[in-house]
Parts: structure tokens; sequence; C-alpha cells
């Protein structure tokens, strides 16, 4: 990108109204108004911008990203490291394993003694439905206490790097890979695209990767369509949202249970397993109760019912019958790929090596969608900020 | 602050001598001087200061900020990463799990073998008494001798982040909060601290608190209460530090075995479970022998012994007896509280929640003893260091 | 170092010709012309130059340094970590246990996904033969493919940090150690080097160490000895290597499988256990079949083997036969030291004692060694930058 287009997307973003943005949480993003969702595709756009022409984007001369993963993470964890440190913060995971969480400490106290120097936390809390996004607003509450009563000199602001509810880095680091790959937000409305469940021999993933989508594609104008087996419905909530967001852009939200039904002349197919809600909300109460045995037992019995649904893969003949037979395939990865990572799985072979550098490409995203988000909550000029660094022309490598 | 208090503080920090602290390891309070300790307070504010006002107290443009945890940690582990951090230095860890140390590697070489770009290491071994100081002061050794044999660059400062004996950034974090509650030092003198021993559910809880907190607190003229049922003894050698300490400074340290008489007009209450040092002298020795069966045999022993005490616990009752009913209630957290993370604990739900913001904030006063300790080994000049960071007005945040 | 004299190299430096090093990855030594290697001694010796006289060598406003560790570490962790500070890069550290990795994702995958702000991977994978550089391979080819395909915006150059063939940061701290105590490269023609099996309790310690050693120290003209009993055999492509490498440098690289004849008038002595290669392929072989019963096996079978070759010890005795009786000796370090870290091992404590300045300072070398590497990875004009920063004076530490 040209230092010309870049100040073109740094005016584009001054004209964006993003005060409801500064010193304010990124929880979910129906939380947050078309105008905040557009300022972080744009800021994220300008950032790389930034970086491509090796200007630095450091904005903290120190400072801390605090990072809370209570689940496994690759992708998401590197985004953060990559964000927090393009803008000058130093990463600091707090580890409950090594930290003294067990000895007695509650989460209002915890999220106060890391917060002392910190500016920005980052949260992946996505195994229990009705914990994450729960533990994530009571850290917010913690923090901001902590803020009024005088103990934190600064209050950080919260990143949603994955919930029960919402993951809205890998939902925008979607939509921003279709903004590119389709030239332009205004060229999405009235593409249809299909999330749809697909079979994977693993357990329980996050129901928050297809609600993400769901919730979020729908402001655009798109056909949406959310397909999946009878028992694997998303939750209630979620739906309701992407109704309601289909209606007021003038697109479409429609279910179904057939995943070729979906697939037919998709422009943009989203095949990715998740769990049952409900049988999600009967593990969650069973975590409560720590009957260990029964989140075994419920395991078995998930796996027996996705058994079921085998013939839910993304295969190459359900491609021929989307657009042209050349639809945009998405995944959020890893991917369980048939014959690669398992005997059967969410997606044949042959269609994930030709999507493989788009693959690659939509995940690259998501260490731009970070910085923007904890960009625009901390500064509140930020079109003002931006502006200066492009004259400055303070380098990234010397 | 504003920027004139700022500077009056650095005058102040001028007035000490501080040449003794300059390239010297911080390992116990009562191996400093009045005045080190005083500078250490000074620092502390004017690093605050900056802070407050978004400046930057970034002095070094790299380096490496050593930090070696044997115990677990979390508010000691992230005030010494934001002390590094806001004076511009890396946070390295060394995770002994994954080094080569359990492969023929002694403490000597180890010191040595991360030290080469070192310029700090903050070390927490506090589980074995006659263990923590002592090895401490074997790295020490080690990189000194490196140092003079020509093999380090520089000789990195060692931050005592709590061992067997002191737990100096712990001790002088509560004093600099009890100078804030009580509006300067001065205001100290004469006041009634008690030091209690409180009931906890656990095992095995350091005696540095305790011994950190009775070795410094006698230093300024204050009514030192050393409370513990019997066996709950301290070590000797700390308790004749305070001795030493009170009459110098013109106060008082005593020893009491009930509580309530520690509690009675006490202006300041710090009540904490530690383990009795007869029984952790005995535990050192079964370490020695790796005898784990006779480890486990003590720890149970020892709650059995706990438990004739339960009723060594911070009521609201004992709070009646304090100076007005209104002394303030101190913690180094996490607490044991009563109903809220155990059955019976150190204190009781109500108390802990009435003075939750001042025990916050005595937490957040640790990020800056830190990186004061750290500043005034690395700077020989300190006050002329801070005053013209005062007058570039380099910020924090762009 | 004065800084006349880090000029006369930087002088030096610029008349090396390193493009081939520009945005290359550092694998082996014998993939890199006698250019290349001397110009990472030089620049090593620059930046260390730099460092003493308080000049920073931050060349990164931001960035990340990504380390992959497959194996325990200590010196070479800090080391990696000390480079990429002193350059102004921040360490990342992809930790395969908290990651997705068992989650069906592939080395390309991975590889991509940590790489979209990485300037640097350095990656130690020394277990398996066979393995270890075949998985830097795959990893180097993958970002360059991303690149390639526009995934990555740059492509991080690799460092190898031990694989199974070569230990290159290892091998050139080691001839950086000799250049220092022999005064010059050019001193160091004609001198005779044993580097020779050692006894070891141990099991399994890698071959890349003595074929790091071999594969380097032939190229400046000296007479390398190899001596292990057999069946100690390193990697006969290794040998190759080494022999070639002799013959163009005017040196000569005998094997003997007499450790006595090995030390025999040796200017240098360099005793250290390594695993016999038959068996470490056998070893490879099952842990593809994750036959773990049969890794028992060989196991025991290897440490009886070692058993039979107690009397391959580095004793006064011995070193009473080198050169004057005053050989430099070398290793890598940890040593198993006998009577220290165990009871019979690979060098007398005596000897050991004698040496441990200069096995140090050895070890000291590593840290420059990697920020070499990596500066002339990244930069394609490294006398300019250098002597642009020695002109400017920007210091590390204010």
């Amino acid at each position: 990108m040209e230092p010309k287009f870049i100040k073109e997307k740094i005016e584009k973003l001054g004209r964006l109204f993003t005060q409801g943005m500064h010193l304010s949480d990124f929880l979910l993003t129906w939380d947050r108004s078309d105008e905040e969702i557009a300022a972080v595709f744009t800021t994220a756009e300008i950032l790389r911008g930034l970086r491509r022409n090796n200007l630095s984007a450091r904005f903290f001369d120190s400072g801390l990203a605090i990072s809370i993963f209570r689940d496994n993470s690759t992708r998401t964890r590197f985004s953060f490291a990559s964000a927090a440190n393009f803008l000058g913060l130093a990463l600091q995971d707090l580890d409950e394993g090594k930290s003294q969480i067990a000895h007695g400490e509650t989460v209002r106290e915890t999220a106060n003694m890391v917060s002392f120097m910190a500016d920005v936390i980052g949260i992946r809390d996505d195994m229990y439905i009705g914990r994450g996004n729960a533990y994530m607003r009571e850290v917010a509450a913690a923090v901001q206490q902590g803020y009024e009563a005088g103990i934190l000199e600064q209050r950080p602001t919260l990143v949603n790097l994955q919930c029960d509810l919402d993951h809205p880095t890998q939902s925008m680091s979607d939509m921003l890979h279709l903004i590119h790959r389709f030239d332009g937000i205004e060229n999405l409305k009235g593409k249809k695209i299909a999330i749809s469940w697909a079979y994977s021999p693993s357990y329980g993933k996050p129901l928050s990767v297809p609600q993400g989508v769901v919730g979020l594609m729908t402001r655009f104008g798109m056909d949406v369509v959310l397909a999946h087996p009878p028992g694997y419905e998303i939750m209630p909530e979620v739906e309701a949202v992407a109704e309601k967001n289909a209606q007021s852009s003038g697109g479409t939200f429609h279910k179904t249970s057939s995943m070729s039904e979906a697939f037919k002349d998709a422009d943009i197919v989203y095949p990715k397993s998740w769990a049952p809600f409900a049988a999600m909300k009967r593990r969650t109460a069973l975590y409560g109760e720590k009957d260990m045995a029964g989140i075994k037992a419920l395991e078995k019995e998930l796996l027996t019912q996705n058994a079921e649904f085998k013939e839910w893969e993304c295969t190459e003949n359900l491609m021929k019958n989307t657009r042209d037979g050349k639809a945009l395939y998405m995944h959020c990865l890893p991917a369980d790929i048939t014959g690669v990572s398992c005997r059967a799985g969410e997606v044949a072979a042959s269609v994930f090596d030709r999507y493989r550098d788009p693959l690659y490409a939509q995940a690259g995203c998501k260490p731009y969608i970070v910085a923007a988000i904890i960009f625009l909550a901390r500064f509140g000029d930020p079109a003002a900020k931006l502006f200066h660094r492009l004259q400055e022309g303070r380098m990234r490598v010397w």
C-alpha cells in the first residue's frame, strides 16, 4: 500500500465516530456500532500499510499487554503477541498454573493485581457455555472498580480473544479477509455465505466461531445461511442478533439442516465443527459440580452423536454446487482434514489444499485486527495519531 | 502528583546518600542504611509521579531482567515484570523445568550462563528455611566472580523477591502504603502495629512475611507487637534485628501469645498465617534427605497443630478493640477469608471486604518499590537521571 | 575495545562478501563461505564492542524473534533471548504444549501462523537423527512459500539453535573463543585440537556438538583429531565435510580410537560424551513407530555400552600429555564432572575447575554469535549500519 492510500484511509477513519471505543472493552461485535466496526477494519488496514512501508506503530514507550489463555492457542496467542509488540507493549502472560490463584485468590483480586501497569488485557475463555464472557465481564468490573477507587492508575481495556458467545478477533479477521477478496465491503452485499457445521472426530469445539461469524456477517447485507444437523443448534440469543442484523442491513439470515442446500450457489462457504449447545450446557453444569466422570461420559456420548453425521464434510462434490463451483472456502484453522489430520474430518484434502493460501491470508488479518482494537481503545484521537506517524516517518527497522 | 512535587522529591533524593546501593544487591532491608531505605521510598514515589504524568522511565534501550521463581507468584511476578518493563528491560524467566539444571549444572554455572546480557536478577526462593537467602548469596557470589574474571561484561544486581529470611519488596510496599495512609513517615512514630499469626487451613506459609515486617517496621519508631500461639516462633535472628531496630528508632518491639492483646488499641493490624520455625527446620532437613514421605507426614502433623488455633482469626470483635475500632487492616494477599476461600481462615469476610481497596493499594506499591530498587542499583546518580527525565519530558504513551 | 578498534572491525566487515547471508537462513556452517563465517566472527566482535562502550544495537523498533525449543536449554535459550533483545526484538516462545499443534496442525501451517510479524525464528530440534535439520528445512520452505504467496509480509530468517547434524551457534562460539585465546584466527594454523568422546552416565547426548566442531574447526588449517571408542562414530557425511575442509584449509583431519593418542601434544582438547550414531538411527526408527518400550530398552543397552568406556575421562594425567601440559580444555557445558555432578563422568573435577573461567568465557561468546547471525541475515548493508550506529552514539543505558 502506498503512503497516499494510507493517508486516504486515515482520512476515512477520521470521519468515523469512534469515541465510544476509547477506553472501552471489546467483548462482542454486536455491542459495537457499524462505524466502530468499520473503524476497526480501517485501522487494521492503516497499521498494515504502515508496516509494509517500514513505519513503526510503536506508540507506547513502555507498557504491558496481559494475556490470560484458559485454552490452548497458537494463532490468537501469536496475534496478540504480535499486535502488542507492534504497538510497543510487552506481553506478560498470566499462567494460572504458576500463580497463586489456586491459593484463595478471587477473580476480582487477580484482575487488579496484574493490572497496576497494564494497558490491555486479552482473554481467551471459551471452554464452558455461560462462563467465558461472564468471566471477562467480571474482570472488566474488577478493573473498573479498581480504577475508580484509585488503585489502578489506568484502567486497562479488555480484548475478548474468544469466549463462549463470540470470537470477535476471529470474525473480524474473517470479514477483513472477505473485504480483501471481494475488493471492498460494498461488494459483499447480496453475496451468499454458508456457515455450516462439519464433522470432526474431536469433541466440544467452541460455538463461538460460528456464532461470531453469523453475528457479524449479517451486518453487511449478505445472505447468511447457517446449516447444521438436528441437535447442533447455536445459542438462541446469537441467532436473534443475526436476525436483527440481517433486517437492518438488508441481508438475510436463514437456517437449514442440509449442508448441500447451504452450499448451493454460495459465494463463500465456512464449514466447521462445533459442539451442540444443549450438550455444552449440560457440560457446564457437570463442570460446576466437578463431575469429571460425567464429563467423560458426555464426551463419549457426543462423539457417538458426531459420528452419525460423518457425511457433513466439505467435499469436492459439494464445492461444485457453489457459485460457478468456485466459492471461497474459509476456516479459522486448524481444520480437521480428511486423510491428513484424521481419517474423516471437516474437509477433503484437495479442497483444503486448493485454498491453503487464502486460508493463511485469512489468519494473517488477525494481528492487525487485534492491534486496531487495542489502538482504538487506547487513543481518543486515532486518526491524528496515525497521520502524525505517517508524516514523522519513524521506521520499524532502521 | 504534580511535576512541582516530583521535583521536590527528586531534590530530597539528591540529599540522601545512596552510593552504597549502586551496583549492589538488595537482599535484606536490615543490611541497608536508613537513608537507603528512605531513598527507595522516595524513588518509588518519583517513578509513580513520572508515570502519572505520562512520562517514561525507560532508561534502558535494551537489557534483560532475569527472574527465577522457585515458588508460585502472581503479585511479585507481575510487579517484577512491570518494574522491568517501565525501566526498559525485557523480562526473561529462567524456568528451571525447561533448563538443563537437572543435567549436572551448578548454581555457579547457571548464574553466569543467564547473565551475559543481564542487568538484574530477581529471585524468589522461600520454600526452605536456611536455603533461600543462601541460594541468593551463592548466585551473587557467582556473578561477582564472573564479573571479576571478565566473563560478564556487567555484574547484574540481585533483587530478593522473597527468601526464607526476608521479603523486602513486600515489607517496603507495606511501609510505603503506611506512609501514604498516615500522610508521611513522621506520623508513624508511636503508632502501634500488631503483626499477628492467624489460622489457615493450608500449610507451610513462609515466615519471611512476618519477619520482613518486624525487621522493617521497627525502624520508624512504631510500637511493634508480634503475636503468635506457642510453637509459632519466627527466626530468633530476625527478632534480634527487630529489637535492635526498636532501640535505635525510639520505638518498641514486644511479643505476646494473645491476638486480642496485640490488637488492643492497635493503629494497624497485620494478621497472617505462617509456619512454625522449628517445624520448617525439620522440613528442610527432610528435604535435604529427599524424604518426601517424611515431608507428607510433617504436613499432616502441622495441619493438626494449626487446627488447634482456629480462634486466631481477625474478626469484627477483635477489630473493635483496635484504636477507635478503626485500625488499618493489612495483608500481603492472597488472604484465607472465612467463608470465601475456605471454611475458616485468617480473616472474617466482612473485615476483609471493608479493607479491600486499601489492601489492593498496598499491593499496588510493589511495582514501584521493585523499580526503585532496580533503579538505585543500576544508576550512581539517580537524582540527576530523574531530574533530566522530568525536564526532557519523554512520554510513556505518545 | 576502544571505538577506534570497533571502526577497524567494521571496515574489515565491509570488505567481506556477505550478500549471500542477507535474508538467508543459517542452518549449517558448511553451507557458508569462508567470508561469511569470518563476517559472523567480525560482526560478533563489533556488537560486543558496541555494548562494552554502552552503545545500543537496537536496530528494530519492534519485531518478534520466535523460539521453538524441542529440547531443554539454558545457554542457548538465554543467548537467543539476549541477542534478540540487544537488537530490539521481543522474544516469543512457541510452547508446543500450549499451542494447537496436537490439534491437527501441520508444520507448514504453524510456521506461517507464528510468522506474520516475525523477523527471526530460532529452532532447537536435536533429539532424533534425521529429524531436526529436516524439520528446520520444512519450516524454512513453509515460510518461503508463505512469503512468495504474499501471506507473510517479510520472510523470517531461521537460525539453527542445534539440530541432529550441526550446532552452529555452539561451534562458532567455540571458534570465537579460540580466536580470543590464541589472539587471532591466523595463529590457529597448525594447532592440534582433539575432539574426543568422553564417558557419561547419561544417555543419548546429541552428536551435533562434535559434528559441529569437526565440521567448522577443520576450516582454519588446524590439525583436527576425532577420538572415540569403537561404535561411537559420528555421521559419515559430516566426516566427509571435515575431510574436505581440512584439504582446502591446509590442515588435517584424523581419527583415532585412543583418547591418549588424541591428547598427545594437543593445543586444545574438547572431551565430550555423545551417543553412537547407529544406535541413534535405531532410536529414530523406534520413535517413528512410537515404540516407547523399545526406546527404554535401547536406553538401557546404551548405558551398558557406555559403561564399558569409563576410562574415557579427561584426567590430569591425560592433560599432562598435551602441549606443555597446558592444552586449552573446552566444553559446551554442562559437563559431567567426576565426583561433582556424577560419580564418574567426562572430566576430573580438578581439570574442570582450573578451566572454569575460560569455559564460561567460551559460553559467553554465544549471545554475540547469535546476534551477529541475525544481524547479517536481516541487513544487507551491515557495515554501513554499524558504522552509522558508532557515529550516532545511541546509548544502551542512558
